[in-house]
């Protein structure tokens, strides 16, 4: 895919950077290219549910994160990207140790466009590689609305 | 709705306290009534996004947990609950300065029930309430399986 | 809710009338209020699945049409009407005899509006009354665009 | 993948063939595969939306067969499928003339299978392939019940 704006990787990983969420979550930006992120994050104890594996909502969240500048490394320098919706399937619980979380844009729009995600978990030699959470986003590219800072 | 548990409230509120998730978010659990939960939430620095807004993954976590826990809370008592797929609406900015998480039961199922959860934003006093997210979870009932403790 | 054009019901009722896939259903319009549209529709052999309820597409494309039209009768005159994406969750075996799509606007948006539908069956007489299917649907405000014809 | 009942392609068959709603599509059944099955239609004036496009939810309608089917192939022999809950985008216009529609299980369970969908149009003679909407479908796998015959 190509980029509309040629400082895509530099803005996407600045935006990512101020993201506190990702902080609190220990997940890091692993890799920008044009309509696909990828992000890493290892397992919590702090981000469990009940049983002990990943919170959904902490998947959802990198994967939203994934998705989100997916879309936004194809947007315009002045853009700002909304999520509007997204849906999550859990395949697997999750138990790590680490993940990887890749968002891929389907559908790039000058609007709106539509972006899948994957949460994998893998060994931390990479190795036992495991599909634990698919999603699918809606997001909005949004410009010239003074509220919004990219 | 009809509990089958007649002990519903004591173990929701068990399992909710062993979610690290939500005490990483300072997340609440409010009331819990037949099929019906409510969750509460501060606005935090640590949970936003780059805008400063909550992180969608943020609300999306204590939503999945309210509405999850509606469907547990009617559920036998030797049951796991484990959430099969949600979908989430950003509605508005997620600004705070406080939330309200509420799951409700709209189809309980022996195996499969679905959940509508509702994000509502509002200051202090309860005043100026805002819907700032929808939901809609699929939940499973899990019986049976040494590997889940509910 | 307030429309933005007071011939809001006349160009609604227009439009559906357009719809050549609500007439092989034998869908009609029940009523257009702002913001909340309902479709009626009977059992048909012609469009049921392989145990003889009514497929879940069909049950879909009546739920779609309502949440558009509840989304479009807030819309400006010149506006088009576009479904975004739509999730639906399929409660019970849709038995008929007859069929209530209700679609009700949650968040209008100048762009982006996000709408509820609620699919029930009933008698003739309209007792018993089951819900059979509830849907989440995005949809857009489209203006300007030649190619679409509202 | 594994087909877990070796009549796998003649039982999908026979109950795609069972779908009254197909035929008034004019669906065909063009593959089936373990965990994979195509189905493929022409664009008809009577399945139309308000601009002569094909309706959202007849794409919806053979979307949903053919995700469903997919995970059909890799049931028991003397299992149903019934449809939890999908989710549809729509990405662009759907002119047709001519629609592939295939169905692909990227999770298969005992229980609860999660199958992704992709709606292609294209020319008479194959060429022009579009990409108009993609789904994700939630199934399941009901032994046992009377009530349904698969």
């Amino acid at each position: 895919m190509q980029p509309r704006d040629s400082g895509y990787e530099a803005r996407t990983r600045d935006s990512f950077a101020r993201q506190n969420a990702m902080r609190t979550l220990g997940a890091t930006l692993e890799s920008v290219a044009p309509g696909r992120v990828v992000i890493a994050m290892a397992h919590r104890e702090a981000l469990t549910q009940q049983h002990g594996f990943m919170h959904a909502g902490m998947l959802a969240a990198a994967l939203d994160s994934a998705c989100g500048y997916a879309a936004f490394s194809l947007m315009p320098a002045d853009a700002a990207v909304l999520t509007i919706e997204f849906k999550i399937n859990l395949l697997a619980p999750a138990k790590g140790p680490r993940f990887r979380f890749e968002g891929r844009v389907i559908k790039p729009g000058r609007t709106i466009s539509v972006v899948e995600g994957r949460a994998v978990q893998h060994a931390d030699d990479g190795a036992d590689e495991k599909l634990v959470a698919t999603m699918t986003a809606t997001v909005m590219t949004v410009q010239g609305r003074d509220t919004l800072h990219h």
